[in-house]
């Protein structure tokens, strides 16, 4: 007798940098709920700002923990890029489909991709041939709401899913802005803003007399281009900016070609 | 009686991820001696494969310390981008000419240059519209031999205080291989390498029984190219890339907008 050999489903791997109990990444589980087998991995505390930490120092420790129902769910003491290779090598044994990050509590748009977790678990499947999508959504807020997040989750998942071969190393960073689903126009390709952070660290002294300070910051665009992120958010698009991690700054290159006499 | 103005001596910030006290930065220091007026802002812990990461959950400490004669010396509790924003904020209160980072004890080239906290200093810097460079040597050892990445880091270090104005957000990723400074062939302008770690955690159990893992990996190079870091180091170049925070793929971008319909 032949076996009919079902369609298999896409495995979803799934993390994020606020930690495995925070409400985004539930957001982000429901949302793409029977798109394919998911399974959770993600860390045991929030790792917000970790960039593209790894964690070389001291061990790992894995532990499976309650998610939401039909998922498995894992909770990992380390960076969300420790949690990408640990879960393709000791937990799914394999390359998933896609690996999806977040729902980021608050934007990774323009410099941000360079400073957050959510975006360097994203990269770090990429550089594994991995498709990835980071997801963010425009609100801090543990009480934000993710119901348009969700919707353009789902969709953008589906979109990479059946486009898997546009590009080997497939990565986007997609943002929402923080309004009602109704109002979003739709989704905007986009490239990352120069916007960077005005720092200004408050200095504060401790009950025993000494300093320390905490790193505060203004968020400031200066691209004043309507192909940025930054634009498409503030005209209440949905922002993919397609990221990549070969650093290579191929025009400052050619000219050091040129000028580089030691 | 007319003053006449001294020429200022360039500002130049130190930084590393190896820490304050690693052998590799004061072989950086005693490098660029007579440059310029210079800084010293360092963690005060080993944070390798930090990458970019930052802190924003608890307050940071800076701390006086001794550092070479003649030098101003601080130990910082963040990590290698902490330490260059408090730097400017609270040390320098200006920006400086020139950020420097390093020297690293091990490899930065190729996909290295995104789990480096010697290279998201740099970069970070840069983001600031900071010259900036990161260098490594390509031994990991506390006892290497610095004595041709010296050499070669005076003789960047002098290229680009004259040449800061090839690119507003310069960076280099500067990597000096293990062998005589007298066997080195000189330097070659690189783009950073496709290569990546291919992973395997160490999986161990504790004295209780519970289950935990190391990372692991050994590095390989899938990119064949002569134009790559990995391949000026392996013939005795030192390596420069030139790298960007743009982490746009551009290629991608112009597949997307032609492919997207959602």
């Amino acid at each position: 007798m032949a076996k009919t050999k079902q369609k298999e489903l896409p495995v979803i791997l799934i993390t994020n940098d606020d930690g495995v109990s925070a409400p985004g990444i539930k957001a982000l589980t429901e949302a793409v709920l029977g798109l394919g087998k998911i399974i959770v991995v993600a860390p045991d505390k929030p790792q917000s700002g970790m960039g593209h930490a790894i964690t070389i120092g001291h061990p790992l420790r894995l532990s499976k923990v309650n998610g939401i129902e039909g998922v498995e769910t894992y909770s990992c003491s380390g960076t969300p890029v420790d949690c990408v290779k640990l879960a393709v090598d000791k937990v799914l044994h394999r390359k998933p489909d896609i690996c999806i990050s977040g729902i980021n509590h608050g934007a990774n748009h323009s410099i941000n991709v360079i400073y957050s977790g959510t975006m360097s678990a994203a990269l770090e499947a990429s550089i594994e041939a991995i498709p990835s999508v980071g997801f963010s959504l425009l609100d801090y807020s543990l009480e934000a709401d993710f119901t348009a997040a969700k919707i353009y989750a789902r969709q953008v998942v589906e979109f990479v899913l059946k486009n898997k071969n546009l590009e080997k190393h497939l990565c986007l960073n997609v943002n929402v802005p923080a309004i009602d689903a109704k109002l979003i126009k739709g989704i905007k390709v986009c490239k990352q803003a120069y916007a960077k952070y005005e720092e200004k660290f408050d200095e504060r002294k401790d009950p025993h007399g000494r300093r320390y300070y905490w790193l505060t910051g203004e968020f400031m665009n200066f691209d004043k281009n309507k192909d940025t992120d930054d634009w498409a958010l503030k005209h209440n698009y949905v922002s993919v900016v397609p990221v990549q991690f070969d650093l290579t700054h191929y025009e400052l290159k050619k000219k050091l070609e040129k000028t580089w006499k030691i």
